[in-house]
């Protein structure tokens, strides 16, 4: 029987499971303006890029292994390579790959990664059901809104105490988005929201390790069948959000309600989505971004005498590590990450591989570059001077760097990101039709074009 | 990148992750004693017949359609049902089937329903793999000890925030056993044990709703396919259990780490397993045994005038309905649960039809109950006296109804509760024979038999 002791019940929260379904089932298709749909479009193509480089990581190739002790049917793809397994399954990896390289996008509000769990189980899930590309991207526009939502709710207190925001907010947003792809009515969204509020995934400990991008892959897959099982008629708690021994007041202390609803259906939480230019944390980001831009300046590894930046006292807390053994090592690293920017213009996954991090000319350049604190400096920007060999000094002042909401990722370095991770995967000239099938998804009468050439 | 704040960070924890995973795997075969053997196999036949007897519930055929969505194969048995499905959907139906009726076995410390995950993982596995009878009892013993001790570290604390405890410790328990089941080494089951962590299950607030019973049927999912992928290679944090951001942490501010290890492999928890005689919450058991001790000192519907009943005050609190519409009303209703007592001397799941609840007999023996408050009376006990239409009457005392540890459910109570639920599903002549095979289930080859028994 029921213990009837919780402290800092809140009684009175509005019914957010239930306005959300609302939202969910009866927001019209495209019902905002050019910049989301834009946006929509420039989220998956850049979750999808993720998720087809990863496809042969060694944590893909573990999970699809235990997956297939069970025999899957082969009714949905795996991007990057060319083995089919059931949906729920297709959700788990493809939402494992895309967030492998830790590259993939980021709602900076609340640093969730909103596209994995959504995506990866929209594309599952629409490949077998045949749905077009105006679903699909209704679906996600609407599925990221609630994850982020829920994020915005319950952020910083839940993910201080140790939650994955990614995961446990993404299984709403999967569940939340699957439900618009299948057509579910009102009751059955409520409940399949219900269903999913039981399996929130992610703790942070697991951080540095495959459980990490297992999160949102296991959030596609339970937001998944969350919807599946709502539809065939299972129930759950028609409050199962907002009651006091509901899915906030149990995995946080704060819980904004308003966020839930203030603009809802008017203001599109995709519209603070970011891209990562660089294949590690984004606290050295400004440093690189500076880097790279003093490459372009005409600074090189041979006329280079040293490079002095000014950065945040962050930068050296979260990645001080001045002598890199190995890639994982090098994304701790602001001095590795310089030396890439100034080598070779980027630091892609390719520039964390342990045989660069190694180089000789890689680590000659890192050791010339100086990392000092400056108070006046903020989090977002950093203060690079690089003095060359005659004595001449360059300056870079980057007050954003590439990839914030300030100073965006083009669309044309999305596309470059993304070739970075696909050509080798599926060749560039499939590629590059693949890029086009991106830009042109909201037209597609079937997604199964894109997947398809998704696969080797 | 990592925020650096969380309250009440106990950074000294003791390593229970590893210390866990070198239990499970190394501790010996049938290294108990006859007691806790007998237990094992208690606590297994009182599962399978809870299972077996909801395997038509709309609950049941509500998962089975959404799981039919994945076309999986046909590689375990849905107990009580012809269909097969794949391992990890057979786990998650059983696990439902088994918490269906609420009516399955109760740690009592913690209030944990420990058979559900870890036994519905269990059979899925071993009749995939072929396993043993011995295999199963040894890998049933040391997974419910892993989440009934998890459940000890946490409770009351986790409970009371709004976790429904058989979840979020049943996918610990089912990893667990599961990683006994497979023989992996060590390490491996260090990190089975880590990505169950990450996937907590289970919310309070899905009480009454077909969630709940989802709960230990994903915890089973979720612990076997977490053993999977640490077989397959898949990594997690070696101490996901105990770190700061960990498991414990995370979903509970009472952590009591030598809950975990006290005794560890000495005295096991499930010699505190109970079992229900009566498919309602245990608040009223000890009224309903009253009622059936009456009947049994002849006290009938015809020569009854009225039973006063003194009770705790938990009783009228939680289940004093007086005029329970339907079944499940009924199973909040004393009176009702004293009705069923007295005419039929059981409080099975049939007794809580909904044609019983309003059958007119049955409320009018209902209606001559009358219940008080006695602050003489403690939660376990109840004072009952009938009194006949003769003007004579008839006294009970009951200190402990049966079901409880001091008052258990002999093997034949067991037997009788097991033909309940299984003789209208398989028939009465297989649920012998199944019953003999539950019995000797140690001593069997192969668990295929029991498995194929468990089918109509």
């Amino acid at each position: 029987m029921a213990r009837n002791t919780q402290v800092h019940a809140d009684l009175n929260a509005p019914p957010i499971t239930s306005l959300l379904a609302e939202y969910i089932v009866k927001h019209p298709s495209r019902g905002w303006g050019d910049e989301v749909e834009h946006e929509a479009h420039r989220t998956f193509m850049n979750w999808l890029g993720c998720a087809i480089g990863a496809a042969h990581h060694e944590a893909a190739q573990a999970a699809l292994q235990a997956i297939q002790v069970l025999e899957p049917s082969a009714q949905a793809s795996i991007l990057g390579r060319k083995e089919k397994v059931d949906i729920g399954s297709a959700a788990l990896i493809n939402g494992i790959t895309s967030h492998t390289f830790d590259f993939d996008d980021t709602h900076l509000k609340t640093i969730i990664h909103p596209a994995g769990p959504v995506c990866s189980a929209l594309v599952a899930l629409a490949e077998h059901t045949g749905a077009s590309g105006r679903q699909l991207i209704d679906a996600l526009v609407i599925g990221i809104d609630v994850s982020c939502r829920a994020g915005n709710m319950m952020y910083p207190d839940h993910y201080d105490r140790g939650w994955h925001i990614t995961g446990t907010t993404g299984v709403l947003g999967s569940a939340a988005a699957c439900a618009r792809l299948l057509g579910l009515n009102v009751e059955q969204t409520i409940m399949a929201l219900g269903i999913a509020a039981s399996q929130p995934i992610g703790l942070r400990e697991q951080f540095g390790t495959m459980t990490k991008p297992f999160h949102p892959g296991a959030a596609a897959q339970a937001g998944l069948m969350s919807a599946l099982l709502a539809r065939a008629g299972f129930t759950s708690s028609r409050r199962a959000l907002e009651a006091p021994r509901g899915f906030a007041q149990v995995v946080s202390e704060k819980h904004d309600w308003n966020e839930i609803t203030d603009e809802l259906g008017k203001r599109f939480e995709i519209s603070f989505n970011a891209y990562k230019p660089f294949a590690c944390g984004i606290v050295i980001h400004p440093s690189i971004d500076a880097c790279v831009q003093l490459r372009a300046k005409g600074v090189t590894p041979d006329n280079l005498l040293r490079i002095d930046l000014k950065v945040h006292s962050l930068v050296l807390e979260l990645t001080g590590k001045k002598e890199p053994a190995d890639g994982l090592q090098g994304k701790f690293s602001v001095y590795h990450g310089c030396a890439a920017g100034l080598i070779f213009g980027q630091a892609s996954e390719h520039e964390y591989a342990d045989s660069i991090v190694t180089r000789p000319d890689v680590v000659d350049v890192r050791r010339k570059v100086v990392a000092t604190v400056d108070n006046n400096i903020n989090e977002a920007s950093v203060d690079a001077v690089a003095t060359l060999k005659d004595g001449n000094t360059v300056h870079v002042y980057v007050e954003h760097a590439i990839g914030s909401l300030q100073h965006p990722m083009t669309d044309l370095d999305l596309e470059k990101k993304f070739r970075g991770m696909s050509d080798e995967i599926i060749g560039a000239e499939q590629t590059g039709q693949l890029l086009a099938e991106c830009w042109n998804l909201a037209a597609a009468p079937n997604v199964k074009r894109l997947v398809e050439l998704s696969r080797p």
